[in-house]
């Protein structure tokens, strides 16, 4: 995301009643963690191993779907509120979580398996910072 | 959806570990009132009045993104944790909460947000619905 | 569908510059057919076969995508030029081709599969019958 | 997208059937592409002008999805054919074309607008890149 993109989001959401002022860069490092977590779930929910899918694509899908949705609506502040972008946080992070645990235990035989994984615990810290960021502000 | 989406779906669901054993009536109801919210809110987030945009398009958009990730959770379980679930559920009960509370104020000009509030209400409902199919499993 | 939402998308596209004037009932049953796919193609994606996903779920992936960004961009049509509809019509069709003929050699040992290649055939014909309506408008 | 995700698509790739060898250099250029269209057609879609939104909203969603939709296809080679993926560059083009069209004359106005119109045109070149180098593989 490059900076005319953040700033043209950021005065959008000045104008926002009831909505803290969020800092721009954890959101900005949110999103793009969302957008590469979509990415990467997306890859390793057709990888093949041995001639075969891997159990851990339907958890990478859902969690490639729930990433895309999360980018989006930190995209689209005027039709959020607080309340529901929290409720939104916390629910990319369980799907994130699922994943990841999913994942982790192909990571030893699995390249793919261990970017998911890896993308899914970025993608984790990166709403739990916009959560931080949330209740301070 | 028809019965053999359906009987598919139960079927993988038994396999599941750790997942309670959920009314597919009830998981079913939920699904096609996602669909039907997803499609009222992509409509309502293009409407025009008097020549331009209502205000709650940013909103509709939201909610039509979250319901069809949440319609596609439901249809891939073997990708979702009871933990998991409970939280996209609430996260999609938000959504919709939002989204209703943007339309509702329309409702007496628009016959579409009212449609659209009316869909995300239902949404609610069949959210709430399954999050209590779970909570008594 | 329901009534009000095909009118509320009817009035809307009286009002485009250079579109034909499209059969609704034929739209609508193009509409119904993409989430109809979507679903049936996101069940597919996900099935087990004696303890292994199945080969075709990566088409059914796309497909899925591809119904759904279908349908929304008919109830959008403020955003469609003929062209670029007669364009996503066939890139829907190509999908759905792509898609029934991984799932139609499943069909006799899985009941998913031969509803899912069903559901494609079914989506094809009314993206078919979309642009001929639009060929004689 | 990092080396190994693109190492990862790439050795999938290999084992497809009739599919020609393509450039991963020019694939991950397209890829990337969609996924920066997607990105500004979603911030373009809510923007607000003079307390208004803009008429370029429909064609922006609609873009938005059709590229998100294509990226992900392109990640999962496995389920395409060299048909249907031809067609898909072609319908993403289309899509690019209509949104690019209705940016444009708002990009004096617009930085948003511009940045929108911008990305389109580097995902149309992309994509006619990708189709290039199929034609010629």
């Amino acid at each position: 995301m490059d900076a005319m993109m953040r700033d043209a989001m950021s005065k959008d959401m000045m104008s926002m009643e009831g909505m803290p002022e969020i800092d721009m860069a954890v959101m900005q490092a949110c999103m793009d963690a969302c957008a590469a977590c979509e990415q990467a779930c997306v890859v390793c929910s057709v990888q093949m191993m041995d001639g075969q899918m891997m159990d851990c694509a339907p958890a990478c899908m859902n969690c490639a779907d729930m990433c895309n949705t999360m980018m989006r609506a930190m995209m689209r502040m005027q039709g959020m509120t607080p309340a529901s972008l929290m409720s939104m946080l916390d629910a990319c992070i369980a799907m994130c979580q699922t994943c990841m645990d999913m994942c982790m235990p192909h990571a030893d035989m699995s390249a793919v398996c261990k970017m998911c994984a890896d993308s899914c615990r970025a993608c984790m810290d990166a709403c739990m910072a916009m959560k931080n960021a949330m209740s301070m502000a």
